[in-house]
């Protein structure tokens, strides 16, 4: 293991996040509320420490496979301890855990929250936790690769580790390119969706901080009521642009290249659509008695379906009062997820193609024994490797889903509460059913159940392998 | 597709159903019931039916495996189809559909039914349903191989389609004496289990019942308490044989064949066990406070769990009642199911030991990238093929079991519900929680989720793939 470059990596990090921090101390200063000053004080600390870490240049920059996962692992939980600070020494979440918990939820994009009343944080607050979602969305490797020329050969396997989806695809030869391209389009998303509400009237601060839950796919919102609250037009906006974050970030790429035809071929965007549209008429069938009009009820099947497919987790209307057909789709589109190579989580669309053309392919080699098939997307044939890991990816999902409902339930909740609780952080959704609905939050839990549902945050934010790889005793062992 | 020689072996299996059919029909004229008639009739029709199909051998006799599949698939439901008129004849289940939903609930041994009331049945209808389960257990196919040296070169296709766990293996190179063998330790295990009832005084008819749905791991129970009832001498000799009918019948012949170091080295049967200790240890624990004693706790503990893991579906106590986390691990098991190669359904203990394994590989692999690693179980390494199938069994499973949550849903029953009907039907199991809990039964469904549950059960213990090769449209494709 090459300590030396892990710990230069996480002393970067940490001047990232003193940067990222200084934003909410000026929110704070802005609103000369006392609450900023614990992010400039943390900011500070993040700082001295990253310098102190970053004094020297490791004389090895390479980063194998594992110590690229084992590294972004290790920062994830690092930025999650030093953003949680603030929220206590504010006194807005007078728990660490709970402050860490939540910390975890912004980074992760989950959206889950231990508070059961959100508009009395402190501005400084309510940005800084919004504000993380829009760090942890597009994943803050990419970021630091879109400014800083750093880690040399052992880029690919640090965006491995972060990236969501079952193989990573590079827009241009050049990974710093690459993070530029997604960036570059992640803030213009941001930008519109902004301009856009403020133009149908909503206040600036609450546009800013309901888009980076948006475009990061996060869900944390400054209001009790999440999104209800808001005109319907911004509950409209709030939904296109929902969708659009769900969005494979390779399709955006096509539209800039002018490869229209492209983009429109990509499978798993197609399928994402579909499933959305799909989803959203049944529900709207479904529910239809529960609201006066038919616009309103497809708004709010839209919106839901939106928010849960794309794992951001706002709401405007509490579906735990949806009848259990519909309350059974929001339950599977949590297990779909949004595209991979968006800022989505759950276990992405791509992957249940792969996984549906390997059934067929199986069953059709069943039928005709001698028939040789392999497994294509959009043209391009699947590698063994790629489906391989997927299979693997599946099972340690569903070891880790059943394995973390078991740990938890030893707070004798019922079992749907225990049971959509994890696959909501495991998929990093924010809201599950029951005791957790739209309506609840997660500060019923103990302290051990809130440690394993922080755990299924990042588990699935990093898509599994980077934790499992921290865990294994293998990888601390000298050869 | 070889038609003539599908319908030939169909045509074999009507004649058996008959001989079957004439059990009950006896039972029912020893007890003077005029209920034994329509059994005797049915017996008759199945076999005028049987000699009308088998009354020329096809010119050839070859399956190819697709045809071994459904042929498989078309059988259990003919079987089931005929095998619940009766039921409605002797007016024990008014409806054709709840009685077929009865009769393959037996014959796949799950042993969830749509009775309300089950002690009011004729004699004759309580024989039948538990025969189906001991008929269900071991396999028809595996039977008719026993005795019939029927489809030459096709054998080893039809047990592959009716056999459970991740691959077939012969404890002899023929088949039909490795079929001999599998019945002649069945039949050992099922008198073994009536002597010792009866030796503990239960009266000789509910021996017999017992023992058919303890060794074939059903859980049509004779009484509306299930094993409530009987006595705790009773409750402990079923859950022995409970959790010996579990076991992977390799183990037996192992020992029969005074290999008994090969027997006990059977990495799944070790799992299997280990699973079944701890289980029992964490719920007795955890549910120590509702009963008086501790030999209490553990009785309902042990048999708790061996009723579900080998998912027989016996109760003694109604766990709808345990705590969460009590229940949680009950649901789990369910999953898991028992040992290969026994009569017991679920995922199997090897499929996930064979799951374990590879994610250990595929971890392996990123911290060591150029290791070069096989898979083994009890010493062989486990084929690219059969690693390849388990990995897409667990696809259709999970497949299914969202997909029908989904349909059923439609009936507004609550989630947990929905959710642990599936699970209990697609593993034969038979209890769920809440409303399908161990002290209620399945009646409560509409038509339509019936038939999504029968489908459930027959995928189920056919291991899913028979159930798709019949709906794929390419099977009936002509080339």
């Amino acid at each position: 293991m090459n300590y030396s470059m892990v710990l230069y990596i996480l002393g970067h990090i940490l001047k990232f996040e003193s940067a990222f921090l200084t934003l909410p101390a000026l929110v704070g200063l802005l609103y000369r509320e006392k609450e900023g000053i614990p992010f400039l004080l943390v900011a500070v600390l993040c700082l001295v420490l990253g310098l102190f870490l970053t004094r020297k240049r490791p004389a090895s920059s390479t980063l194998y496979t594992r110590e690229g996962f084992v590294t972004v692992a290790l920062s994830w939980i690092i930025m999650s301890i030093f953003g949680a600070i603030p929220f206590v020494l504010s006194g807005d979440i007078p728990s660490y855990v709970d402050a860490l918990f939540e910390t975890i939820s912004g980074f992760t994009t989950t959206g889950a929250s231990i508070l059961t009343e959100v508009e009395s944080l402190s501005r400084a607050s309510l940005f800084w936790r919004s504000f993380t979602h829009w760090i942890g969305g597009m994943g803050v490797f990419v970021f630091i690769m879109a400014i800083l020329p750093l880690m040399g050969g052992s880029t690919m396997n640090l965006m491995k580790a972060e990236s969501p989806g079952p193989s990573v695809s590079k827009l241009v030869p050049h990974v710093k390119d690459t993070a530029k391209i997604l960036y570059g389009i992640y803030i213009a998303i941001t930008l519109s969706e902004i301009v856009l509400l403020c133009a149908f009237g909503m206040p600036l601060f609450d546009a800013v901080t309901t888009s980076f839950g948006t475009t990061g796919t996060g869900g944390f919102g400054i209001k009790n009521d999440s999104i209800a609250g808001y005109s319907p037009a911004l509950q409209i906006i709030v939904t296109i642009f929902m969708i659009l974050s769900g969005v494979n970030y390779t399709f955006y790429f096509c539209l800039l290249s002018r490869r229209i035809k492209d983009a429109f071929r990509i499978e798993e965007v197609r399928w994402y659509f579909f499933i959305i549209l799909a989803s959203a008429g049944v529900i709207a069938y479904n529910t239809s008695r529960m609201y006066p009009t038919v616009s309103e009820t497809l708004r709010h099947a839209f919106f839901q379906v939106g928010s849960i497919i794309t794992t951001t987790g706002y709401a405007t209307t509490d579906f735990n009062l949806w009848p259990p057909l519909s309350q059974t789709i929001l339950v599977i589109l949590m297990f779909i997820g949004a595209c991979a190579g968006s800022t989505g989580g759950g276990m992405k669309v791509s992957r249940l193609v792969i996984f549906f053309k390997s059934l067929r392919k199986e069953l059709s080699l069943i039928i005709h024994p001698r028939e040789i098939r392999k497994i294509r997307m959009d043209g391009h044939v699947i590698e063994h490797a790629t489906l391989r890991s997927a299979n693997v990816f599946l099972v340690i999902y569903f070891v880790t889903l059943l394995s973390s409902t078991l740990l938890i339930s030893v707070d004798e909740f019922d079992f749907t509460t225990n049971f959509t609780a994890v696959v909501s952080a495991l998929n990093n959704i924010g809201p599950g059913l029951n005791l957790v609905g739209p309506t609840q939050n997660f500060s019923i839990f103990s302290v051990f159940s809130k440690f394993v549902l922080m755990f299924d945050m990042l588990a699935g934010r990093l898509e599994l392998f980077p934790l499992m790889i921290l865990l294994m005793p293998s990888t601390w062992r000298k050869k």
